[in-house]
């Protein structure tokens, strides 16, 4: 797939840089580890309150997203959710390959790590009898949009985890019309989310919708094709239970990880991406980097840094990738240009 | 006035400015030479879309300024607004001393010059009779606030110019329940606004609360105590129109202008403060500066790039004059202390 640009990271700063090369006049494909976009702010404070995005008074970490989101759909970037980008190699044109591990491969012109604190990997499950599974009846951290959710519509599902992640899939699921009881388990009796979530849980426990079990995961089976059958839970008093179940959401947390990023060959330091900050260009040209995975003097792990940052980075790869569109700043207030490009005028 | 902090320059990268002062727990002050807070936002496009601040799909400079004072608010800062600092020394304590033009005096433990193209000069009028008028009968560019305006209250007033600032102004005053007709006057029968403004002129001069004149000003008469007392105008055709009078409005346009900043020590480059990426310090410690005021390698002129400038700015002075402060970077969406600061929990 060719493209202008590559964003590696859909967090607040991957969709502003998302943004930013888009608004001049390059394209993007954006790719992200996770399901949905958001990256931190979704996964890590989706509900509380961010007081210092400037003009935003409050917005939570989910808002913010959905802010971001908006803003970018005119620009009508490439999406590639779930992904991760595992290769990285600049060729003699200046121009690079990049490949995920489920073999998408991109030609870039410019490379914009906007990663974070690296990709999010779920703590993965294991029992015996789950291999084989994964993305097929075993689910990480599935988005929560309706349409994400739809797959599960009138399945048999047991979501796993205890804290808010878990707890939004099954109450959403829960929320489905027809939808058979959703089975929730925990290895502990205890509930981590906010009081308004809780108290939906609780109202779809008391009217059936939603079956809590504190217990283990022994073991899953699966028919001879691969289907999932059903699962062994081993409660606290030793005994055993059996679930028949068509599928598994496993929300036991996620740790961000740099995995191949390190491998790139770009010079770090702390495990940050060492940028100059004038273009945030890493040490190989043609690769920006912006956001939490930087490191120049001054820096400030604020989102509102990673928006300049990724600014800066935006015009520097334009300056390079179209030399002969070099020009004084437009501006979104007076350039027809830019406001055609958002869709407007 | 003792303060820790000294900001000079209210558009939205000075009122940002505050904000990250304020949140670090640092007192401030702010000076503006205009009426109103806002800067070019309000005083060039006010009404313009803006469609690149992160976050903030569109907002025009006055609903950005207006959301950035929300933001400011519960940091309560004092405000000097229709001042201009035009003395800054530093004292050999590391302290600065400031002086506006009315003798108004601050110690400031660090100054942030947010000044963008200069301090906004409104363009004088000219004719006989006006000496000592000025800000007792004769406004430039007054605040459009309720509050500002209301001094107007049942006075016969000539607003001077034929733009947005002139028009919104007349167009205000207007609307004033028991207002005399207000009498617009412009050197030429053409009014520059959009088209909703041009409409409800229109629909003002129909129903006589407006009554609109294309002529120029030849002269001024006051009382002996000093108190306007009637303007004479020059028409078109030569001939003479005297106008009875209580006060007068002028807006023919405002011209930025660098003025004393030029003037106080500070290394410049084309006409803009050097500043070092990292602190955003000028040449002189202490003295920050942030926004379109600044030069610095791959500097852009974009007001989310200022609001990254002035948070790094902000960082920098606080650990110069809280050293004993120094410790991890807090979150709004986090830190009890900052939540409280902002008036939360």
């Amino acid at each position: 797939m060719q493209t202008d640009a590559l964003v590696i990271g859909a967090g607040p700063v991957g969709l502003f840089q998302a943004f930013q090369l888009g608004l001049l006049g390059l394209s993007v494909q954006i790719v992200d580890a996770l399901a949905q976009a958001g990256g931190q702010c979704v996964e890590l404070y989706a509900d509380k309150p961010i007081l210092d995005i400037p003009g935003i008074v409050e917005c939570s970490g989910r808002e913010l997203t959905e802010r971001l989101l908006t803003q970018l759909a005119p620009l009508a970037p490439g999406w590639h959710l779930g992904h991760e980008v595992t290769g990285l190699t600049r060729r003699d044109d200046g121009r690079f390959d990049a490949v995920c591990a489920d073999g998408t491969a991109f030609d870039a012109g410019a490379v914009f790590v906007c990663a974070g604190v690296g990709a999010f990997q779920p703590r993965r499950l294991k029992a015996p009898g789950l291999d084989g599974l994964e993305g097929r009846h075993l689910h990480y951290h599935p988005a929560t949009d309706p349409a994400a959710l739809a797959r599960f519509a009138g399945r048999r599902v047991l979501v796993i985890g205890g804290d808010e992640a878990a707890l939004l899939r099954a109450a959403a699921l829960a929320g489905l019309p027809d939808q058979p009881p959703v089975q929730l388990m925990h290895r502990r009796d205890v509930l981590q989310a906010d009081a308004a979530l809780l108290a939906r849980i609780d109202t779809l426990r008391q009217t059936g919708r939603l079956v809590f079990h504190a217990a283990q995961l022994a073991a899953a089976r699966q028919d001879e094709a691969g289907r999932l059958l059903q699962v062994d839970l081993t409660l606290p008093d030793g005994s055993a239970h059996a679930l028949a179940l068509d599928e598994l959401i496993v929300c036991q947390g996620l740790s961000p990880r740099l995995g191949p990023i390190a491998d790139w060959g770009l010079a770090m330091e702390r495990k940050l991406l060492v940028v100059d900050p004038a273009t945030f260009s890493t040490s190989v040209p043609g690769i920006h980097a912006a956001g939490d995975i930087v490191s120049y003097p001054g820096k400030k792990k604020l989102i509102l840094c990673g928006f300049h940052e990724a600014t800066l980075a935006a015009h520097a790869a334009h300056e390079r990738l179209r030399p002969h569109e070099r020009g004084p700043l437009l501006y979104t207030s007076s350039s027809a240009v830019l406001q055609q490009r958002l869709g407007r005028g």
